[in-house]
């Protein structure tokens, strides 16, 4: 095995001394000669049509510069796929959510904005409106799009195998159903976007996952030619999957800046965070499941049906992968999976990490430990005898390669005391276990899924590094610049990341599906190794020795079995131009070799590896009020190889404490479509003071297609959690809670209500 | 002949629109949040010693955030060659002249700045001075710089042939002496700058013709390494040589930035562009000249003295190139130069469109027609029968390549109607011509000649290209932008060019020696050579076709000989990505084939081609009053091939009424090393009312090693404007002016001064 000399150290992120003392500028500070401030007025109705937008005495505010509606668009829809597209940048003709925008204004500064804001004077016609899936989906439900007459916009059908021989084979089946709420991003940063447009051309600073398919969206709706907007990603403080898409915020932004002729900056209040951006998708997911007398997974049949809200969003692409990740974890022959993505009148869900999976593992990691005490087996047990393995193909054409989910599982058994502590409860103490698989890029919705990189060493021995990659709050700045210090072989600090810009000479399709360090990754490793080929061609040429001889570390060249020739990196990298008039620049791209998913079947090997985690999750539950304490999070993640072990951990407690949030807290209430609780007093997520103690702990497996071995490990961390928590509670108190979240009340009013009384008093 | 459908058009400049709209950023444009505005003390004295600086009432005023001194820099010295270095970013010691820079201070607003600024106090203990080389050489005269004792700083000693011999051999010798004044750059745009310091980083925008070389003073002078400064430039409105280096602006706002945290902008004042930028280096060129009687040129004996003011800055490379110059046009064996290069208190001369070969031209082509005259010669017979030819090698070592010197010596004869006007002057009429050489490109201080580019064609079409080289006004972009869509056969408005960003991917050496067309040029036509050779190696496979028969043109790609095969550049391009994963981006070095200049002999063949010019100058001048006014300018230059026949008309109508103020006007006129004419009140630059006729033709002869066959044109323009004025001014008064400016006064001195009085009254 090789010996790396950056890669796999517990390395800070190297932008973080920049963070803490303030000096790294996100899009919210950016200032811009001459900027003006834009805000966005939004629908206090949940279904209505617009008859008229009167906005003339908004427009003649002092200070105000522009008032748009959807009437100065080009009235194009954008969404997912083009047949799935059905929202606007501002609305037209309707609005279908409280939240919804419907006019913006830009001003010389907020105040005069706020007040043109409050005189614009829109005329609604009410109609009715539906805010449950299956309400919506009954017959004479109110009609929320003219093209989706029955409100389901989206209803991926899959079924691999034969699910009917499955159950005949079984023995055992069982059915349960199990419900999920809608959880907000929350990111610290919101949404803000800062748009300039001179001599035709577009430039836009944008809080978002993916520059690239925002200048998509941009295009498609403003009309300017792809290549004529420039997006900017600054450094950007989370995104969740909650800053996938073009937003108001950016439509806006970019509208009023080629109305005005003056920069213009949008920047979302957190009320507009809760109201108006997404939300994790609410679904109803009832699995019936065919099991051997030892455990054995036969078939399942499983349907989800997800409250969607008022437009699709990334809706279509979470049905199915929901559906898909019915059968990647467990070797299970007979899947059918019925997905119903159906529009209400609730504000929209969208991309949110786990992006469907994580609704449906909680539900069929639930159903594993209710198997598992049907059987009277250890859940641990049942999950070991079930997981796939390395050179499995599932049944929805999954390639199984790097796996190390068995070793996952026995990690966190271990690690947790799993066999000590279990059915040891005393005063409402429990364990419980999960675990999840999860793709390291997902190639559904573009045929190529892809990342280029430019490798620059400057003369001074320092690198810029040109990435597409969106480092969006997670580090993968950092880790990206350990793989090319690595394969360059120079110091971590010589690197200079320079990423997410469109006019950089470099592509990336963006943060999600867990795809960065793996595809942004190896086209960062092919970048360096084409430069570092450049430079030991040359160097190969000068020195008369075999090229594979010569090797650099840590920015000191040398070559083997000849200690007479040596020369620092920089130096080479100096005399290569300067004497050799050579200018070293790497280029590397690449296409991660996984194949379309079939939209219409499910099926496909849709990712170029997938990566695995278990966790146990330790509660102790207050009998008396309900109230639940994490203990302990033991986490393992089968991430390929730690890049970076100290970022691996960072995602593990962040998507940890995410996913206790969901388990336990958080839900944004509504009641007629308005959002109760779109504040951070009444919306609560988990504190340090709620967090427990989490140990997480990296199974390296060496993936033989990621970089250096890697996966992706961003998103799989949260999957688990919630099952987790809900089997320790299961374990702590024998009630088995299968509707999220779990709050104390809940806890409180089952305990109170079940046989016997418990404490609960 | 290939058909070309992009160079060789008329073509604005992309950035008109902009520019002309006030869209356009220039370094002053830009405003960062929580900008302070700094401003600079200068000295009052021309030669003094600082024996201590109060800086506390200062740093004192409301508003004020940091004063700094030569004390709080490195005392790092910088400038030309590392032999050559003599200049602090902020006085260290002494001050050596009216306007050295001596503190800087940032504050939130210019007044504060202002308030501060006049609170310095600074305690001189003033010196001695001198303000002419003569006297600054003399014995005993006041030391500048302890390390040339004797004022001469740098005084270059070449000797091709053997002139002694070539005297031996002429029929004739003659010996004249020209001077020339003080001409400042005048850039409509001042010097400024914006420093950002953030992370460990330094981002600065400058207003300047080289951000690589910028990039290095900075690092040197502050102590940060060159991978960790980036040096933008944004548009910018001229540079003619007066922002090759680093200033006062670029050293203090990064100073500034660093202490304070904050960014800082400086900007000068049109006084301290006067006073405090650079100046062209006054000479007194003494040449001693050996012909036959038929007019063939045997020897030539050229001393140079140049008032290098109280720095060197570019003066060493000036002073080589003037006595380069002297063997490059004309054939002759025999060249002998002495030049010196002279500290004075006066101003600092630095690099000026012509770069010392513009004073020694004047010289030496007043001279060839005081030959022509003695030998009743025409003036264009006697440069027709000497002048270079293609395959010559220069005593100089100088190989010519292309040379189209005689068709632009007979090209402005015959458009001028030379034989009909010459010697037929009445009331003051009359004609007179000139010519000159010059490089595409000098490596004369690196031993490489560099430029790199990349080129990325966008799925829609639109391609961007990466170029590090300058436009500083030129108009370089549009020509670059031309070249790369040619090359890629796609129209010119598809060409995103995004330029001069030391952290990009690409470098050059910067706006100088009339390099950018031919070097970046070159590396620019590589770029997009290897993005196309990209897209037809897959098309070829695709189709099945030879590659060699696809081809591009205007966006449409076709098959010879294959009708049914054809394609549009942009989906082939998106098809690539899309469909074959192939991320297509072209990359291009370029390091121009010339020789490094020995600098102690100043033999060598320091450009790639050589590109030449000619004019003739027809002027009236009142008898009475002594004004000139010059009619017409007539102008061929050979510029291998006219990329754009618009730009190269703007590059003579530019140079040639910049000669003309240098001919008739400008002068920095100072008493005890204070300039007194600070404006344009004072200081007079041509309008467009003064603007002569100009007609430009452009000679083309397609050389071997410019891209597409062109050179360099640039500089040259301006070189034979002030000799052929003084020439037809002969022509019109029977005097031979031998000093520049020959203002009306020193004409109707002149004429009143001559024997017989003339009409001068």
């Amino acid at each position: 095995m090789a010996h790396y000399s950056v890669i796999g150290r517990r390395t800070p992120r190297t932008d973080a001394p920049e963070i803490v003392t303030g000096e790294a500028k996100y899009t919210v500070d950016i200032v811009l000669p001459g900027m003006l401030r834009g805000r966005i007025l939004r629908s206090p109705l949940p279904h209505a049509r617009i008859a008229a937008i009167h906005a003339e005495k908004a427009g003649a505010v002092r200070g105000v510069l522009a008032v748009i509606t959807g009437a100065d668009t080009l009235k194009q829809k954008y969404g997912y796929r083009a047949s799935n597209y059905d929202e606007y940048g501002l609305a037209v003709g309707k609005v279908r959510y409280v939240g919804e925008q419907v006019a913006a204004v830009a001003a010389v500064d907020e105040d005069a904005a706020e007040e043109a804001l409050s005189l614009i004077e829109v005329e609604y016609e009410e109609l009715p409106a539906v805010f449950s899936p299956e309400e919506a989906m009954r017959e004479g439900a109110p009609v929320i799009h003219d093209e989706a007459p029955n409100n389901v916009s989206y209803a991926p059908r899959f079924h691999w195998g034969n699910v009917e021989e499955g159950f005949a084979a079984s023995d055992c089946v069982r059915e349960d159903t199990f419900v999920t709420q809608a959880q907000i991003h929350c990111s610290m940063e919101p949404h803000a976007a800062v748009a300039e447009f001179a001599g035709g051309r577009l430039t836009l600073w944008s809080t978002t996952q993916g520059p690239y398919a925002l200048r998509k969206d941009l295009a498609l709706t403003i009309g300017l030619a792809e290549g004529n907007i420039r997006v900017i990603k600054p450094r950007m403080g989370g995104g969740f999957g909650g800053k996938r898409e073009m937003f108001a915020s950016d439509f806006c932004a970019a509208l009023l800046a080629m109305k005005t002729g003056r920069p213009v900056k949008i920047v979302y209040s957190r009320t507009e965070e809760f109201i108006a951006s997404r939300q994790r998708h609410p679904m109803v997911i009832t699995i019936r499941t065919g099991y051997a007398k030892d455990g054995t997974l036969r078939a399942k049949d499983c349907t989800v049906i997800a409250d969607g809200g008022a437009y699709n969003s990334r809706g279509p692409g979470i049905l199915s992968y929901a559906g898909a990740s019915l059968a990647s974890l467990y070797r299970i022959p007979h899947v059918r999976y019925a997905g119903y993505h159906v529009y209400t009148n609730n504000p929209v869900g969208g991309a949110f990490r786990g992006y469907g999976s994580l609704q449906v593992r909680f539900a069929d990691e639930s159903q594993m430990d209710l198997i598992a005490e049907e059987l009277g087996m250890d859940p641990l047990d049942v999950r070991l005898k079930n997981v796939v393995e390395s050179g499995d193909t599932t049944a929805s054409g999954k390639k199984i390669t790097s796996c190390g989910i068995k070793e996952c599982l026995l990690k966190v058994a271990e690690e947790s005391g799993w066999h000590q502590k279990r059915r040891k409860k005393q005063y409402g103490r429990g364990i419980g276990i999960a675990c999840n698989d999860y793709v390291s890029a997902l190639r559904s919705l573009y045929e190529y899924d892809s990342s280029s990189a430019l490798v620059r060493p400057n003369e001074d021995g320092t690198v810029d590094f040109f990435t597409g990659a969106s480092d969006i709050g997670q580090g993968s700045d950092t880790t990206l610049a350990q793989i090319v210090a690595e394969e360059l072989g120079v110091l971590l600090e010589k690197i200079n990341v320079v990423a997410a810009d469109t006019r950089m000479g470099v592509m990336d399709l963006g943060s999600y599906a867990s795809r960065v360090t793996f595809v942004a990754g190896n086209a960062a490793k092919k970048a360096a190794a084409d430069a570092r080929q450049q430079l030991f061609q040359h160097l190969a040429r000068r020195w008369s020795v075999p090229q594979e001889k010569i090797s650099c570390r840590e920015g000191a060249i040398s070559v083997r079995g000849r200690d007479d020739l040596f020369l620092s990196f920089a130096e080479a990298i100096a005399q290569l131009l300067r004497k050799e008039g050579v200018f070293v620049v790497g280029r590397g791209y690449y296409d991660a070799p996984s194949e379309m998913v079939d939209y219409r079947t499910g099926y496909g090997n849709s990712s170029p590896a997938y990566s695995y985690g278990a966790q146990v999750a330790e509660v102790e539950v207050d009998m008396k009020t309900g109230q639940v304490k994490v203990l302990q999070v033991v986490a393992a993640s089968d991430c390929g190889r730690a890049i970076n072990p100290m970022a691996l951990e960072g995602q593990a407690e962040g998507a940890i404490v995410c996913g206790l949030g969901m388990a336990l807290a958080e839900d944004r209430l509504s009641e007629g479509g308005r959002t109760m609780n779109p504040t951070f007093l009444e919306y609560k997520v988990p504190t340090s003071g709620e967090a427990p103690v989490i140990r997480s702990y990296p199974i390296e497996t060496i993936d033989p297609e990621g970089p250096f071995g890697a996966k992706g490990v961003c998103e799989g961390f949260q999957v688990p959690t919630a099952p987790a928590v809900a089997n320790a509670l299961f374990d702590a108190t024998g009630i088995r809670f299968t509707e999220l979240p779990i709050t104390s009340e809940v806890v409180w009013r089952a305990l109170k209500s079940r046989k016997g009384g418990g404490d609960a008093s």
